[in-house]
């Protein structure tokens, strides 16, 4: 089969692959419907962490399931799934509690750019739609693989609630389905801070309604000024530099919750500021298999279109390209099909 | 009047000082019942923090209402009452959202340790009991103006549940008063981090199930040895040091919380470990004036004794024996009484 590989900053490759294979009896292989790039792929792709050899990129996927091993019994083949991007077996004390991107058994997917994908935890992780759902469908389900899993996950840990104000930091993928995430929790105001034009306007057609262009402590006063002067009850950080996080703590109101899903690069958090702030904070990968089955029928009813954020779609040959344009910023996230 | 001044570290003295009277419309002068001597007065006491000019120490009061200026409907002269180590109008948009501790003209109290006492924004500031309280009542009710009302915010922050595991970090009157608000709270075990007997003793009494003497990685590893590997729902740090919040956040599990209330002393959070722990954190003075209404029931009513806390009681004049038998870790928490 053929995959992506990454050499070096700014080298993504095409390449051929050894087929991937069951190697434990809870993995299951799938045929890739879809897969795309996710602004985390370009932390190495920026030279923003190392490559320290060459390897297999993608952690986003859905797909129809090929082979199962011998300790699958939740899925079978030809079944149309989905997964996250951290696997689990669903039975631990940490997948009980509902934390599976914290999955005792976790291994995270890192081979996903590629027609064929082995999956681990098979049986905890993937869940099949009742039918293989039609073409237009599968940007939102992809979506929901990971980055509008985690912008829910924002929202939730920012304690999004009904009537209430919330404000996205980051206008990346994860920041407009956090928008998304926002609206159906019930938010009446919800803040999008963005610089480009047609990211707002995304933002705005999923739910939005007030925007703040500027950054640093103009943003900060941007938001306090729509916020009565003590800000938001909620904030989704969504970008993970200490730029972001210094926006999202001091936009939130005392006593408000910082959600943050960007993960954190260099970001040291005073403790007697946290404290005297009294923000409530909480971050991590998202445990998107927890929100799974509720997000995919928000997506197969239309409830949710979060495909949207999807700009872009090429074949998984031209993944090199889907890297570069994310990376220029000319598209928000690129769709690759194989 | 006489009260309580530290001129340096290890110097505090019972002097002559001016009496309190009503500067703004808003204040109330209090003759106080009793006051005492808080872990926090500890830090310029052992200079850890500075003490630049001499100044009056205190912010744990009950007293009967002396005066009140024209402002002040909700209290009246001859009353007993209760109030908080801050003060809040109690009308603001912060006080509103039950963060009295961030009130908008939040002034913190810090002449307690005398005879009398101004209490700026009285109204908002202070509860007054149906009748003067027996005199047994008096130390339970001192605790609810701080320590009490600190252990039940780091318990709420810590977001302890009916059922739960809640892991106490630091023996002092906080911490103690943490015990007595997760054993309140549901919480089915309790595990008090204490190297002291007597502090082991008292914790036990308010419902500890479960005693961790040890520190540093043994401790992390005895919480984890008690909580299934994983650690617990919920932690209460009430100590303030790096060494502290690392036990604390150690020490709950993937998607518990930790709610921190001992000051941070040079504590830096790592983001990206944070992160990946998926800890939820919420730290800051406590809002104790929302709570004050329902401890002063619990005290009244004997559900609660927090007053135990107090194992030395003094007169008011011999504060500076109060924070010498603190600062040897010969009392847990030294009550004064003018």
């Amino acid at each position: 089969m053929r995959g992506a590989v990454i050499y070096a900053p700014g080298d993504v490759r095409f390449e051929n692959l050894d087929d991937p294979k069951i190697i434990k009896p809870t993995d299951a292989v799938i045929r890739t419907v879809a897969t795309c790039v996710c602004g985390s792929d370009l932390w190495p792709y920026r030279g923003a962490e190392p490559v320290d050899e060459p390897h297999p990129m993608g952690h986003e996927y859905v797909g129809i399931v090929e082979e199962v091993g011998s300790e699958v019994a939740g899925v079978r083949p030809g079944q149309f799934v989905v997964g996250s991007f951290a696997t689990s077996d669903n039975t631990c004390a940490n997948c009980l509690n509902g934390w599976q991107s914290n999955c005792l058994n976790r291994e995270f997917m890192g081979t996903c750019q590629a027609e064929y994908v082995r999956i681990p935890n098979a049986h905890g992780t993937l869940v099949a739609t009742d039918e293989h759902p039609d073409g237009e469908m599968v940007p939102g389900l992809l979506a929901v693989s990971d980055v509008m899993g985690t912008g829910w996950y924002a929202a939730l840990a920012a304690e999004v609630k009904p009537g209430s104000t919330a404000v996205v930091v980051g206008d990346g993928a994860v920041g407009l389905c956090g928008v998304i995430a926002a609206k159906e929790l019930g938010a009446e105001r919800i803040i999008a801070m963005s610089r480009h034009e047609s990211r707002q306007k995304l933002a705005l057609e999923f739910g939005a309604t007030d925007i703040v262009t500027e950054r640093g402590e103009e943003g900060i006063v941007g938001v306090k000024e729509l916020t009565n002067g003590i800000g938001a009850d909620s904030v989704l950080e969504c970008v993970g530099t200490p730029e972001s996080m210094r926006q999202a703590l001091h936009s939130a109101r005392p006593g408000g919750n910082v959600g943050f899903v960007g993960v954190p690069h260099e970001v040291a958090l005073d403790g007697q500021e946290l404290f005297f702030s009294q923000v409530g904070l909480r971050g991590g990968p998202a445990p998107v298999r927890r929100y799974l089955p509720d997000l995919i029928d928000r997506v197969l009813s239309g409830r949710i279109n979060p495909g949207k954020v999807f700009d872009l779609t090429l074949p998984l040959e031209q993944v090199a390209e889907g890297y570069k344009a994310m990376d220029e910023r000319r598209a928000i996230k690129a769709l690759l099909k194989p």
